[in-house]
Formats: C-alpha cells, structure tokens, sequence
C-alpha cells in the first residue's frame, strides 16, 4: 500500500526514480534500468529536457516522422509529425501526393488576433462605471507599455480594450475584453502579464474614482487570463479539381465526389460523427502542433469549441460540387507561435522548423491547417471506399506481430497472409503459431 | 528549393534521412548528428519505437514525470504524466497535497456505453425498411460472432443496434446507431471490425429482400465507423470539505470559496473563458492518457464535444456552497484502455499502468479523472488568488536562464531576484549579464 510522501519534488532526480521504483513497482532493479535507459546518453542534452516540467524521471518516446511531398501555395514542403497512431503519417502522405498533381493546397489566412480578459464583478452603477472605463483607459495602455514596449516593435501589442456587460448573463458580471497581435509569439505569457497589469491599474483606479464605489458598492476582479478560444485568428485551407481529375474512371470520380459529399453531409448534421470526423482532422493538426513546439490543448479546446459555435457541435470541414469542380475546405482557429516557449528549448523543435524552412507564425498556421485538411481527405477517402479498417489494420497487425516477437520475413508472410483475412489477436496468434511450426 | 519525392515511404530509415537532412536542412551533417542523438542506444528498444507509425526517424522526447499524493476512494497514487508544459506537473502535485488531509477526492464510474453508427442512404419506403431491420437484426449479431467471440468472454461485445430515421436533417439520411461494451480495451479495432460487418450483411440481405429494392430504389453504405462521442461513458470526480477548511483564515476560506464559484460560474455562461477553463483540465487528463498510451485526440473531441452539449461552449466542472460545503465537481466522457495499442506495446507506458497498480479501464478512468479535475482546482486557486504568472513564471523564468546558459547558481540567484519583478526575455537577460558581469 503506497504511502504519503513529503517534499517529494524536492528530491533529486535519482531519489524521486528510487521512491517511485519502491513503492509503486513490484521490481525496483527493473523500474530504474527502464527509467535509466530511457535517459539521453549525453547528461547536457538529458538535462534540457528534465527541466521543461516538474519531477522529470525519463523522457516518453513519441515517434519523429516526416510527410513528405505537401504543395502548400505552389511550394514544397515536408512536414514534421510527433504522434503514436500509426497511419496518420501514412495517411498525410498519400494526401500530400494525391493533391500534388492536382493543384496543391491553397491556404490563406484570414486574421491573427489574440483575447485575453480581466473578469470582474461590480455591483454599482453602470453609467459610472463606463464612464470611468472611458476614462482610465488610456492609461491603461500606458501602464502596460514596460510590458508592450519589444513587443510592438515587432509590429504587435494590445490592439483594443473594450469593457463589455455581461450582467445579463450572471448578475454584476463584466469584462475587460482585449485583443492582441503577438506576431510570431503564440503570446500566452505576453497577454498573461498585459492582463494582470491592466486589471492591477484598472482596480487601483477605480478605487480612487468619485462616486464609482463610494456608496458601499463592491468591485471585485475575479481573474484575468488569455483565451485559447480565437474565432478572429483564422486559417482557411482549401484543395480543389475537376471531378474527373478525382479518379481514371469517370464513373468511380463522380460517384467518389458524390459519396465525399454524402460524407461531410452527414457529420454535419450528427455530432456523433462529426466529433470523430473532426478528432482525425486533428489527428494531422496535432502531430505538427507537438513537433513544431506549439500547445495541443490550447489547439484542441479552440478548434472544437468553434466546431460548436453555431449552436450544434459539426463539422469544421466542407465539400461541394459546383460547375463540375470538386472543392473542399475548411476554416479553423489556430494560435500558434514559432519563436519562444519550446521552439527555442527542444532540439527537435528547432529541427521541425528548419525543415519547415523557418516559418513564420502565419506561415506555421498554413502548414498546420493543411495537415489537418490531408488527414480528413484521407480518412472520408477511405472510409467511403475501402473501410477504415483495412489501412489500420497492416499497421496493428505489424505492431501485433512485434509484440508477438515475429521477425522480419514472418511479418512479410503475414501481411499478405492477412490481405483478405480478418486480424484480430487470436486469428494473428494462430497464423503465426502455424508459420513458425512450418 | 524542396522537390518533389517518390517512394519515401519504401526508403530506408537511413536513406529517409539523409534525403530530409540534405533537401530541408541546411547543415545535413548536423541534421543527421541531431536526429540519431535522440536515438535508443539499444537498437531492439529502438526498433519498437520506429514500427508504432511510418516514416519514424526519431524519438521526440516529452517529459515522462509523476505527480504523487492523490487520494482517490481512500486509496493512494503517484500519477505518470507525460506532458511538455511546465506546471501541470507542479500543479496537479500541489492540489492532490490541498485534498489529502481534506478527504481525498471520491469517483464513480457512471457508464461505460462505446458507440458505433453505420451511416447510410436509402430513398424507398420508410415501413419497408423498418420491416426489414427487424427481421435482420439478429442476422447483424450473428454474423458478427467471429469478432465479438473472444471479448464476449471477457464479458463486452455488441450491446444492441437500433435503425435511426434521420431524415428530417439530411435527405433520405437513416443509421445503424450501435452501442458496446468493451471492457479493458478502447476498442476502435473491434468496434471498427464490427460496424463493417454489420454494414456487409445488412447491405447484403437488403438487395434480397422483396419490396424494399425492387423500384428502383437506392442504399447506399456511406460509411462505417466507431464513434469518439460517448455521452454514456461517463466518470464523476469530486472533491468536497467544509468552507472552513479551505483556509486556516476563516475570513479568507469564505472569500476563497466564493471566488472559486464566481470564477466557475464565469466559465458557465463565457465561452472565450470556458474554453480555457476546459484547456487547463485537459492538460491535467492528456498528460496521463499520453503516459498510459491511450488516444488523446479521442479524448479531446469527445470531452469538448460534450461541453457543448448544451448549445453553448460551457465549463465541465461545477462548484456550490451547500449547508457550510463547498463542493467541486465534474462528469466527463471518458473511453480508455487498458489493455491493447500501445498499452502492450511501448514499454514507459507498462511501467504507467504498472505504476498505477495495474488498474481496469474503469480504474484508469477515474484516476484520469481526478487529474483533470486537481489541474482545474489547482488553476482556478492560482487565478482566483496570486493570478496565473506567478507560478508559470518561474518555470518560464528557468526555462528562460537555460536557454541563455545560466549555471545552477545563476539560476537560483536570479529565480530570487525575479520574486516581485517583471519576467521578460529582456529583463532576464539584463538580470543574467548584470550578474555575470560582476
């Protein structure tokens, strides 16, 4: 039975790995080797990566890959990926190559703006209060300007502050409700120390203000904290052809186009399918969000509450026919940065960027929205012709055979033993029982 | 300029990246030195991690860390988490320490429903095909017994498949909506395999039966899929203990509890916060599904799906003061594994579950649980309190110093120095130059 442990984070490393390995695992020796050899060989490399966190003990392996041949606005790139699912990788490439010769992806960015808010509660008078709003809030840009100041000489800053009634909603409820331009910061430090400024000089103020609060009222900040919700920081990726160019078979096209139609369709009106339609759209995204340095949270929390804007959670991609040209497209909210946080820190996320051939923020937005469109064309492709089941299924049964201890020339032999047969654990045990009594 | 590449995927690992090393990187030696630095110096354990997806060329390193002290149902755990954020770990530590001496935190597994649709098209006779779904229903069981043989064992399987008219939101739009139980497993391969059979013979047996086809009419399979929407696969934790206990300052307990619900109250009715009030629970919850080797995607659509459940983007957790207690609490959607994928496969996420005492799906669902529940707790009390960037701060700070080569006592004189000032990139670097100057 595990035991209450004091001061455990501030245990060295090695005491941390001998606590966990006594208490919580039935061979200490066995945890510690495990822990260990996970460790990076090289102690300064080792030691970057102990200090992203709290309580590091080892590093958890997520497979680097890459997706090579992406036509993003008439240029090539290759694209980093960090994620456990097997296929998605597979899947972005054959994307990637399907649209290579028919146009590529266009992408655009539609807007770049960051929120943040200070919430407070005010029980007083509303004419008062936005009256001194008026008042104090240049001064609130002012007090802020220490925080600003290199910040808007990379062409960002705190763009607006605007004090909006929500009282309506919960009584004595308002905002400061900000927005930012970080540029290629994703900026969640930035606005976090704007925020907690303009909320310090706002409350300090307002202390200070004839008739504001000098009747008993109550003025209260609640918090303040940056959005990760950013309906005004939006990109939109689109691939397109002819019908005809979907397929050599002119039939098999347009009947593919129809079902692709059918199949957007249909996660747009059923949140049980559009909750998985729109989670492989994000199986793309967040492989590069992971590689590249960036939040998946923040990514993830943004993405699907915009899915859910208009009243039914749907789906974030569409698809028509018109004029006999197949399009589709989407528009998501992506915050993201490429300077600061982990891409200066991880050594691998500087490598994901120089692949990417150093991109900007907006650029970044781009690579990480295509990825996410590839991901959907090749999970609807496959769903509506083949299954989903038969792309998955060689990589499980590959990864099924490893854990089996099958070596190279029976993983061959099964994969195409399976071709045609249905895997699941007792049928691929069997079939490799049998080839190995061979 | 990047060109265009045929067969990667069929390269070498060596060849894949020398190509990527030579036509994206710009010192290709270097590229190759710094990819194979994060390689297993044990080629077997490196070969596991290379076959989990395509394309592998490295490990990308996140923090494998834990978090002890939690007291789930009277019972204790050191919680594996795998995450690159810094604080989360910190942060989960310190609220599982708050709940310790306050009882603990209570969970209850309140579903375990999985769901599956087989979408499809059908303009003919509604009563016709009603008639039809009844009579092949028990066909759509049996000839799925190949499948559900073994987890039928385990006590899972397919749970019941009912036809849905969705007509009325998409034209001639109807489902095969199907439930399972799947015990230990996530069970995407087995729900998968199922709904493909299911959607074969109901395919099948509808061009043979009288009346249904015989017009002219059309069906068509569009798809078959599991569903990542699982609104009755659902785990509560709670945390609960006298206002007075919050605080050993009576005054400051009540102000502290009516804080924590102004700040969840906020996030009921604002979407731009709820977002990140979920954000932050998400942090808690993917930091344990990444070291348990479950599908954090998966999680996340279906977790913010159900957020929105209502209409509007909402906070999942919920707090009251009731008779003198202030509770705190959430439901979540929650469809885990324990056993299967990368559970058996990738040997830091054995050790996770081994860590956590081996636990059953239903287990790891509530200990899951718990840590999105302490991560909300814990950010709520920093926000409701000191505000955000005092405790993100320092680590940002750290992570700061280590990127401008402080040494270890640098970095403890100026984590000091920094208490009550202003972290930024140019003052640290000033502070840092200050003092090495001396």
């Amino acid at each position: 039975m595990l035991t209450v442990v004091e001061g455990f984070s501030k245990f060295s490393k090695e005491d941390k790995i001998d606590w966990i390995a006594k208490n919580c695992t039935s061979n200490a020796d066995e945890t510690k080797r495990l822990l260990k050899k996970y460790w990076n060989e090289n102690p300064r490399t080792q030691r970057i990566h102990d200090e992203f966190i709290e309580n590091t003990l080892s590093n958890y392996y997520l497979p680097f890959a890459v997706a090579p041949n992406f036509k993003i606005n008439e240029k090539l790139y290759a694209i980093p990926m960090a994620i456990e699912e097997s296929s998605v990788v597979a899947a972005a490439s054959k994307a990637a190559k399907f649209w290579l010769n028919r146009g590529g992806f266009k992408t655009t960015v539609l807007g770049t703006e960051k929120v943040g808010q200070v919430h407070f509660m005010f029980d007083g008078n509303k004419t008062a209060l936005r009256q001194f709003f008026d008042e104090v809030k240049p001064l609130l840009f002012e007090t802020t300007s220490p925080i600003t100041q290199s910040m808007t000489k990379r062409g960002g800053g705190i763009q607006d502050i605007v004090l909006i009634d929500k009282t309506q909603l919960l009584s004595d409820y308002y905002q400061l409700h900000c927005t930012f331009e970080t540029v290629d910061a994703m900026g969640a430090n930035f606005i976090n120390s704007c925020l907690e400024q303009i909320s310090k000089t706002f409350e300090a103020k307002a202390r200070l203000k004839p008739n504001l609060l000098e009747h008993g009222e109550n003025l209260t900040i609640v918090m303040s904290i940056l959005s990760n919700y950013v309906p005004n920081c939006i990109v939109r990726a689109e691939v397109s052809c002819k019908v005809e160019e979907l397929n050599d078979d002119e039939l098999k096209a347009s009947l593919f186009a129809e079902k692709m139609i059918q199949a957007v369709n249909i996660a747009k009106v059923e949140p049980y399918r559009a909750v998985t339609h729109n989670k492989g759209i994000m199986n793309g995204i967040d492989a590069v969000i992971l590689a590249t340095g960036n939040d998946f949270r923040a990514v993830e929390a943004g993405i699907h509450a915009y899915a859910s804007k208009n009243g039914v959670y749907s789906s974030l991609t569409h698809a028509e026919i018109k004029d006999g040209v197949f399009k589709f497209w989407m528009e998501i909210p992506l915050a993201l940065g490429t300077v600061g946080g982990l891409t200066s820190l991880h050594p691998l996320v500087k490598l994901a960027l120089e692949i990417l051939q150093q991109p900007t923020a907006k650029e970044l937005m781009q690579i990480v929205a295509v990825a996410g469109l590839a991901q959907n064309f090749a999970a609807l492709r496959s769903l509506v012709t083949t299954g989903i089941q038969k792309g998955h299924m060689k990589m499980h049964l590959l990864n099924m055979l490893s854990q089996m201890g099958a070596n190279e020339q029976e993983k061959n032999e099964l994969v195409v033993h399976f071709k045609d047969k249905t895997v699941n654990n007792a049928n691929v045990r069997a079939a490799l029982q049998k080839l190995q009594a061979k």
